[in-house]
């Protein structure tokens, strides 16, 4: 039997694992400096909740995997965390409103494998249900500027509006059922060109003149204020001007005309993040705002709801191009090496541990060298090497395994030094 | 459509969450104090290493959640952590021995549902492979001592050795075939009873007297000392007495030998460690030595390996019911409250937040009974009520909910007070 893994899944080994948890802590501790609460749901959903209708639509379904328990039931592995939130907040009619809640946890597409893209990936969601007011759209904004400022990545948000790509579709006439199709088009434009989305918009049956009006408006140049000011002349409806106003006040973000996001759940101001000055493309976290999902889904109530998610493999490759950042390889601090004093040490080992220092230990009684080239290759910052007469004298070698510098100190002086 | 759960499935809202969280972060960080890194897997193998015949076993691999990905290649959700271990193990022949990694994810089972028993559940495993050392084995008991111990939860761990069990069905003279299956009903004397097993053993074939030879031995008393003695006179193979001493010398355990642990790949010491006085009679974690089953799976060397594995569910109740640890149910710290004062406070807010406190606020203008009853459901422990007034004078009012005192603080006194 050949020994392999899952197509398109991955297997994190300590060094990256150590990475991702460093990041995935980083934004945690954000999301809940603004006093989101963790919740937690299941790998497992019933398929008939993840293909309402309501949820992602036939793109998203497309890539589900599906399976049966052995009741026959027809279930499903998540696809976001979305769904999943909605189904909460349909089963729990007596939560407090506003729900603000973070979930980070692995989502499962059965699509095609390329660089970049795996079936199964961690997303990072934050979510406030129950509040219409654009400072919750904002609030989405401005945690993602202080997840992005701890972690030293440089960004820019940019953000658009629903309502005037709905408007956008009154102005140049586009038909109803060409509009969903339209908005994928457009959500291509920052990562494929102009030349690609006018001739996907001509092979989707757009007119030459609907073309023309539509990338008119999209392509919209100038300041924030001169874009607002320009669109407000050329469209009829004005009720995203209000919400792109104070989004545009409450946080620091680029208004993109362009910006369309593939979910056709949106409503409202909608968001996507991007590297600047990065070989990064892709957004690296993004978002929305979608008032009528859940109450759709759940069929009852209204449930306004804005949230965002970042892309942990996306943000970690960025993380390792840019090199600000040094995370260690091992999360041991220090490697003991006993020389015959295995029995005699484990009590200061243990003092070690006490004081907060994460201790390894060779169980093996290695020789010297071995064990080194063992702390060296595990990358563990330092070493401990402990024979008898050290124990006597209470005076330990310390092997700093970068410099190769030695010390001699007592137990005092090692957690001193290491804490 | 009805809004519902899978089957065996459940939701961790906050208050659950915030729980569990820092039961996870309390075993994690005692995994990291003895040197042990992270690993993840994915939670989808491939159906033929999780049913490899070296793994879990028929009774196990009955309860696999199977599914196809869109090439038709047969998939499974993993079942434990141990055999996606392996699989790592097998596809990076490059990695430095011994590896120990610890790895807390959830394992899913397709498994008949009662109290307790959920199809998706946590393991937080740690195990160390390359390491034939009874040290290795004495390492996972303080694991479990110092995580029980930082947990609150007074324990005791039985231990016992497969050899002798081995020996002992030599002794007893049981047929080969029966033996998987008398290990299984051992298995269930602590939980069912003793006239169970014998009646279940007799189910199964065995003779009165293979009955009574097994249960004299498994039911031996005394000392652990006198135990061993006992049975160092009783039994011809004694390979298991250095191991047994050894584990004894340098752990605080119990020798019980009628411990047996279901799965059938142990190879030498196997532990289980119950709760001291309380009304949770199943075991909180468990774990052993399997010599063999990473080798015969991947086909090729020698990777002796121990590990043990905590179950979140089961410690998560044992703390509930103790009521000795009291966690927050909202990681909120503070709650603020402006009154009509939301702009001028977002920098007083932000600054509260840098310096490491978790924040919500009010985005939606809400009166204050509503606000004060919300921060009251939630359990947030402070609210701060912000109106023009108070941010001229730079004097907030804190209140505290539990006690309903309020205080007149400026922004260092909130901070040194909620930090």
């Amino acid at each position: 039997m050949e020994i392999q893994r899952a197509k398109g899944t991955r297997d994190f080994l300590p060094e990256d694992k150590i990475l991702r948890d460093n990041i995935i802590n980083t934004i945690k501790e954000v999301f809940e400096l603004y006093g989101y609460n963790p919740l937690e749901t299941p790998v497992l959903e019933r398929f008939d909740i993840l293909s309402s209708k309501y949820t992602g639509g036939a793109e998203i379904l497309k890539e589900t995997f599906k399976l049966k328990d052995q009741g026959g039931r027809d279930l499903a592995l998540r696809y976001d965390l979305t769904v999943p939130l909605a189904r909460v907040i349909g089963m729990n009619p007596n939560l407090k409103m506003p729900f603000k809640r973070y979930q980070i946890a692995d989502v499962f597409r059965d699509g095609p494998i390329k660089a970049g893209r795996y079936r199964v990936f961690m997303q990072c969601d934050v979510d406030i249900v129950g509040c219409k007011d654009v400072r919750a759209d904002a609030e989405m904004l401005n945690i993602a500027k202080d997840v992005f400022n701890r972690l030293k990545l440089d960004i820019i948000i940019k953000v658009n509006n629903r309502k005037i790509l709905d408007t956008v579709m009154d102005y140049a006439g586009i038909e109803k059922e060409k509009r969903d199709m339209t908005i994928l088009s457009i959500d291509k434009l920052e990562k494929l060109g102009l030349k690609y989305v006018e001739d996907e918009l001509k092979n989707n049956g757009l007119k030459k003149k609907q073309i023309k009006d539509l990338i008119n408006i999209i392509t919209i140049k100038g300041s924030n204020n001169e874009k607002v000011e320009k669109l407000k002349k050329l469209l009829k409806n004005q009720e995203w001007v209000k919400e792109i106003e104070e989004l545009l006040k409450y946080s620091d973000a680029e208004f993109d005309v362009s910006l369309a996001r593939g979910l056709s759940y949106y409503t409202g101001n909608i968001f996507e993040v991007y590297l600047r000055n990065s070989e990064i493309k892709s957004s690296v976290a993004a978002g929305g705002r979608y008032d009528k999902m859940i109450g759709s889904l759940i069929g009852r109530g209204e449930y306004p709801a804005v949230g965002i998610s970042f892309g942990l493999d996306v943000i970690t490759d960025a993380i390792k191009l840019d090199k600000k950042l040094e995370f260690k390889k091992s999360i041991a601090k220090v490697y003991v090496i006993p020389i015959k004093t295995f029995d005699k040490c484990i009590k200061m080992i243990q003092s070690l541990r006490v004081n907060g220092i994460n201790v390894d230990i060779d169980l093996m009684d290695r020789g010297i060298s071995k064990n080194l080239d063992y702390a060296d290759k595990l990358g563990i910052p330092f070493v401990l090497i402990i024979g008898e007469d050290e124990l006597k004298k209470n005076k330990l070698k310390l092997r700093d395994m970068k410099s190769g510098k030695e010390e001699m100190l007592n137990i005092d002086g090692i957690i001193k030094k290491l804490r």
